[in-house]
C-alpha cells in the first residue's frame, strides 16, 4: 500500500531545491505544491550551495543546462550530499548532444543519486556510455512492452546495483527499481505525452517523496509514479470534448492537489517483480 | 474608495519592465495584462537600461538572481530612478541566502525604491541586514496576527521612515504603509499559498498601480493588495471539488482581467491604522 | 484549401528546435504538442548545435536574448541552414533596442530565413535598420487596416523580395506574403492581446508547419496563422462570464489540439492579394 507515502509528504512538508529547466519551472513548482512540499530554485553558484542547505531534497534536470548551471549542479549537490539530502537526477536529453550525456554521466560519477529518472532511451544511455535519444523523448525502440518486460525488469536491477540509485525508467510502462525489486507500473494515460514536462513534474514530485520517506526510498518513488500516473487518469476523466493538452496539463496537477493516500491506493496499478 | 486607482490602470495601461524569476514570470506577464498594463522582460544589462527606459515602472524580482541578471537591476534601476519611473524591489528569498540578503541591501543602498514588497521574514530581514528566511516562504514565527499587529503596524511605519519608501507586507494579514499610515487588509485566502508566485503577481500588479497612480502610491499599492487578495476569493468561488492549485491560478488572474474599480470598493476589506 | 498543411504537421511530427524567451516557453511547448509538432529547447551555444541537428526547423525569438543566447542563435542558425533545416525569426522586440534591433538584422544578415514573423512595428525596423517600437507591441501608427491595405502588401512583398522570406506581418489584420503572393487573413480576436505569448507561439507553430511542408512554404505559414487566429476565435467561444485571459490562453491551445484539417478549412478567412 503506497498511500503512507503521500500522506508523509503532506505531513512532512519537505522543502525541495530544483535545479531544473525553464520549460517547465512553473509546472514543477505547482505540482511540488499540488502533493504537499515546498519548491525552491536557485541555480547561481554562488547561491546554490547555501539554498540547498535549508532544503531536504535537491531534483536536478538537465532540460536546459548551460555553463552556469551545471557548475551550480555540481556545487549544490556535493552540498546536499554532505548534509545527507535526498538527491535524484533526470538527466533530460542524455544522448541527444555530447553536453547532456557527458554532464549526466559526470554528475553520476561525482555524486551519490538516490534516484534517477528518466526514459528509456536517456537510462540506456546512462548505462552504455553513449547514447541514441532523438531529442528529448524516448525511441520507440527502446520503449518497455510486453515483450521485452522480463528484459527490462533485469536490466533497472543491474543498473540500480552498479549505481547504488533507485532507477525510474518511465514511459507507457514505469519501472522503478532497486537491485532486488521492481515495481511495475500500468497508470497513466498516453495522452500525458502531449503535455510538455509531465516527466519533470513527476521528478520534483519524486524528490518530495523520496526526502519525506527516506526510510523507503523504492516504496516511496514508486508511489510518486503511481500518484502522477493515476492523477493523470482522473485528470482526463475531467476533460470536456473541447479541451485539449493545456488544460489536461492543469487537470493532472489539480487532481494531485486532491490526491488522498487513500484515493491512491484505491488507484496504483502495480505489481512488483 | 481604492477602486479607482485599478480604473487608472486601465486607463493608462503603465508599460513595466520586469526583472524577474523564470519560475511564475509567465504569470507576471498575464497578471499584468489583466490589470490592464503591459509587460515587457528584459535582463540582459546591454539590453535593460534601454528598454526600461521605455516603460513608467521597474519591478525587479530577486526570486532567480544571478550575477548577469543582478548586473542588470542595478543598471536598469538606475536608469528608471534617474527617469522618475516608479521602483519596486521583491526581495525573494532575502534571509534565506548571502547572495540574496546581500543583493537586496545593495539594491536598496543604490537606488530609492517606491515600494518594497515581500513576506514578512523577507521585510524583517532587509530591517535587520541579517535574517532567518527557510526558503522562500514566511516563516510562521514572523507573521502578522492579531496579537502582534499593533507592533507589526508600527514595524512597518518605522521601515518606511527610515527606508523612504512605501511597505507592503504580505501574508494572512497585509500590511501597508508609509510613515504614517498603514493599510491592514483582511483580503485573499489560505489556499492562494498553494500556488507558486501569488506573490510575483502581486509585485507586478503593484508596480503597475502605483506607476498609473504616482500622486498616490500608498493608495495605490494598498488597492493592488486588495485585488490581488479579492482576485483570490472571487476565483475561489468558481472553483469545482475536483479543481486544484493549478485551475486556481488561473482562476486568480481571470478575476482580476474581469476586475472594475466597483468590484473592487465592493470587496476591499482594510481598515487604515 | 490550408487545412491539408496542419495534417501534414500531424503527420510527420517535426522535432522543433526553438531558442525562445523565457517568459512564453511553455505555451510555446505546448502549443507546438498541440498541434502536432515536438518540441525540444536549448540554448548553450555548446548544446545547440548538436541539438538542433536533430531537429528538423529552428524557432528563433530574441524576446529575452542575451550575449549566451545569441551566442547560440548564430551558432545553431549556421548549422540549421548547413542542414537544410527550416528557419524562422521572430524578432520581439525589434526597434525597442539598439541590441535587439542589432541582433535581429545581424542575424538575417548572417542566416537565410525561410520565414520572419514578427508585428508591423517589429517588421518595419527590419525593413529600415532602425526602429520606433514602443516595448514588445506594435505602435498603433504601424498596423494594417482598411485604408493602408494596398501600401502593406507591397510592403510586404517588397520585403519579401528583398529577404528572401516569407514574411508574416502578424496584427488584427495579418499579411503572410512571398515575393508575387499575400495571404491577407482576418481570423482572431482582439482579446488575444490579452495573453502574452500568442506571437511567440505561432511562431513556434510557423516553423511546424513550414518545417512539414517544405515546398509550400507559404501556403503552410499563411496556414499557421489562420490556424492561431481560428483558435482564438474557438476558444473563446467557450469562455464563461466569469473567465478572463488566462483560461483563455489555456482554450486557445485546447483548440489547437483539437482541430483538423477539415475544421481549419471552414474556418480559415483569407484571400489573396
Amino acid at each position: 500500500m503506497l498511500g503512507i507515502y503521500l500522506d508523509n509528504v503532506r505531513k512532512v512538508s519537505p522543502l525541495i531545491h530544483n535545479i531544473t529547466n525553464y520549460v517547465t519551472v512553473n509546472d514543477v513548482a505547482n505540482a511540488l505544491l499540488a502533493c504537499g512540499g515546498s519548491p525552491i530554485m536557485a541555480d547561481e553558484p554562488d547561491d546554490a550551495e547555501e539554498i540547498t542547505a535549508l532544503c531536504s531534497g535537491l531534483n536536478i534536470n538537465i532540460g536546459t543546462l548551460n555553463s552556469r548551471t551545471i557548475d551550480a549542479m555540481f556545487r549544490a549537490g556535493r552540498k546536499a550530499q554532505d548534509l545527507g539530502h535526498t538527491l535524484l537526477l533526470d538527466p533530460v536529453g542524455a544522448g541527444a548532444s555530447t553536453l547532456r550525456t557527458r554532464t549526466a554521466i559526470s554528475l553520476m560519477k561525482a555524486l551519490k543519486f538516490d534516484v534517477i529518472r528518466g526514459n528509456a532511451s536517456e537510462i540506456k544511455t546512462l548505462v552504455l556510455g553513449s547514447g541514441t535519444t532523438h531529442g528529448v523523448d524516448a525511441d520507440k525502440a527502446d520503449s518497455v512492452n510486453g515483450s521485452n518486460l522480463a528484459f527490462m525488469v533485469k536490466f533497472v536491477k543491474d543498473f540500480s546495483r552498479s549505481s547504488g540509485a533507485v532507477i525510474a525508467l518511465t514511459g507507457a510502462i514505469d519501472l522503478v527499481a532497486d537491485s532486488e525489486r521492481c515495481y511495475v507500473i500500468r497508470n497513466g494515460r498516453a495522452e500525458m505525452g502531449r503535455i510538455t514536462g509531465t516527466g519533470c513534474q513527476l521528478s520534483g514530485l519524486m524528490t518530495a517523496f523520496v526526502a519525506a520517506n527516506p526510510d523507503n526510498k523504492l516504496e516511496a518513488a514508486a508511489a510518486s509514479v503511481c500518484a502522477m500516473g493515476l492523477a493523470g487518469e482522473v485528470g482526463y476523466s475531467h476533460l470536456q470534448p473541447h479541451e485539449g493538452n493545456s488544460t489536461y496539463r492543469n487537470r493532472i496537477i489539480d487532481a494531485i492537489c486532491n490526491m488522498t493516500g487513500e484515493i491512491l491506493d484505491e488507484g496504483a496499478k502495480y505489481e512488483v517483480l
